[in-house]
């Protein structure tokens, strides 16, 4: 039996509010299915919120002490995520860190909720008809939020919410690249964006209208032509019907409203493993990177520059 | 006493399915503040569809018949609808032709609900705070409509639909100009507008982002920052609850859904004639001049031209 059909013994790169709410997710999936113990917590950083006890590491581990199989969460910033999958172990070819980390289980937990593979399995069947317009917005008033404001953290609405939006749009189209790309918005007095509209046009008359902003709260809906909306990620409206799918309660309070949806990643990660599979099917790094080019070229005409673009 | 301190008496120019609603609308309200005797009611066009008998003139009277202040319901297809105002006489200032016809009884109904009043008083009273984002969609699966296809009866969705998110926008904004108009979206075969999202930036890093289409149907609602979302014109969330002002039941079947909501006009075009005034203080003839020239942005940024764009 290889290691990885045991337990998944989850890493935690980074030790912040993320983290603990992955942690209680996963205590809402089968103990027997996954673990994290504390050998294997790997903290980047020393941690400045509360990790549940039982998974805290006393010291922070090595890196080469994580043993194979172990996938790893890395919740760290923008800044040095894309430097921490290197620190982890690549021993061994069921690691996930370089085929799950860097996209799946920080930005885009939502794709893996019960509602985006029943919105899925929708578009599959054709059950949706040709689908025309997509319509989506995420916005949180967090402009007291460091992460969001500060430039040097990689700060700004587009990033860390609008990669929600476009991750749905580019779900919706199955992976297609857009044929043109319009954003407009505002700057914050930082430098990062604040507020965002971006217009994709895709072949065949098809268009993705997105908002973002950390200084409003919207609804946070989408919506796929007018046969689906999607209020929120555990529930949908398709032919007048509304469907949900609620959450297992939390163990332990979480730091953010729906925290114990990372249960659905998790979940898939370990499939994934049990497969011996390296990219996952429902979120391919081609995904990840249609995402982030387009999240770029929004960035570009609004004219956000992050040290990080200079070296390139 | 003024002629019109009696009850409004409706003439209807041109014969149509609103019409018909129209007066339908009229019967929810007062017999005796409301009338539409057949004697003014001046057809510019054969009837195609059927008007309540008991308002139907037998001949379509002389423009010249209709008494003073009568509000006239200006329900043409597009391209006479400017001239169809000169047809109506003019012999007293509390004729309604130049005051209302142009632009309120037609396209903005939705602007006289109840929900918008109450919108319009939470935004003076600033309940809502500063207001950085209205999010807007009207589409309707219409492509089987001439009146939306067909380039020589002014088609596209930018003239029929979209008209209503622009108003929204140019309401919630207190009727402010944008800073700048971007549109994106995709022609029919017939050369008018198919699908078109727009967005407006205003002053104070505030933004519009409007949808609309005639191939698909979406749930067109409308959203004020995250605090108000109005599903439809008779329902809003604010603050998490359901405001609801339904509307009165038609006495005959009705052309449009809820084509009794045209009774909040009728009855505030009432209150203007009683007041004497020769402008809505609700729908200003700036309001619609702005929303006009806001859909004639978009409709050049599209490549969408009549025959009456060459003429001027």
């Amino acid at each position: 039996m290889p290691p990885w059909a045991g337990p998944t013994r989850w890493g935690i790169c980074s030790a912040g509010k993320i983290s603990h709410d992955f942690i209680i997710a996963l205590k809402t999936l089968s103990a027997q299915e996954h673990t994290c113990p504390p050998t294997v917590a790997a903290l980047l950083a020393p941690p400045q919120h509360s990790i549940p006890q039982s998974h805290t590491p006393s010291t922070a581990p090595s890196p080469t002490a994580v043993p194979t199989a172990t996938p790893i969460l890395h919740s760290t910033a923008h800044p040095p995520h894309n430097a921490a999958p290197s620190t982890c172990p690549r021993t061994t070819p069921h690691s996930t860190a370089p085929l799950f980390c860097s996209h799946c289980p920080q930005a885009f937990w939502t794709r893996f909720f019960p509602v985006s593979g029943r919105i899925q399995t929708l578009l599959a069947q054709g059950a949706l008809g040709q689908v025309k317009v997509v319509r989506a917005a995420v916005a949180f008033h967090m402009s007291n939020v460091p992460r969001l404001v500060e430039k040097d953290l990689g700060g700004g609405a587009l990033l860390d919410l609008g990669c929600y939006c476009v991750q749905f749009a580019c779900m919706v189209f199955g992976g297609e690249k857009p044929q043109s790309i319009l954003a407009s918005g505002f700057l914050h007095e930082t430098g990062v964006d604040e507020t965002t509209s971006i217009i994709l046009n895709y072949s065949r008359k098809r268009q993705a209208v997105l908002t973002c902003s950390f200084v409003v709260n919207l609804p946070n809906q989408a919506t796929i032509s007018g046969c689906i909306t999607q209020g929120e990620p555990t529930a949908m409206l398709f032919n007048g019907e509304r469907w949900e799918c609620p959450l297992p309660p939390p163990s332990q309070p979480l730091n953010f409203e729906r925290g114990t949806g990372l249960r659905y990643e998790a979940q898939h990660v370990r499939e994934c493993l049990l497969q011996g599979l390296k990219e996952s099917p429902i979120m391919s790094l081609a995904d990840s990177e249609l995402v982030a080019s387009i999240l770029d070229e929004a960035r570009k005409q609004l004219g956000v520059k992050y040290t990080q673009d200079q070296c390139n």
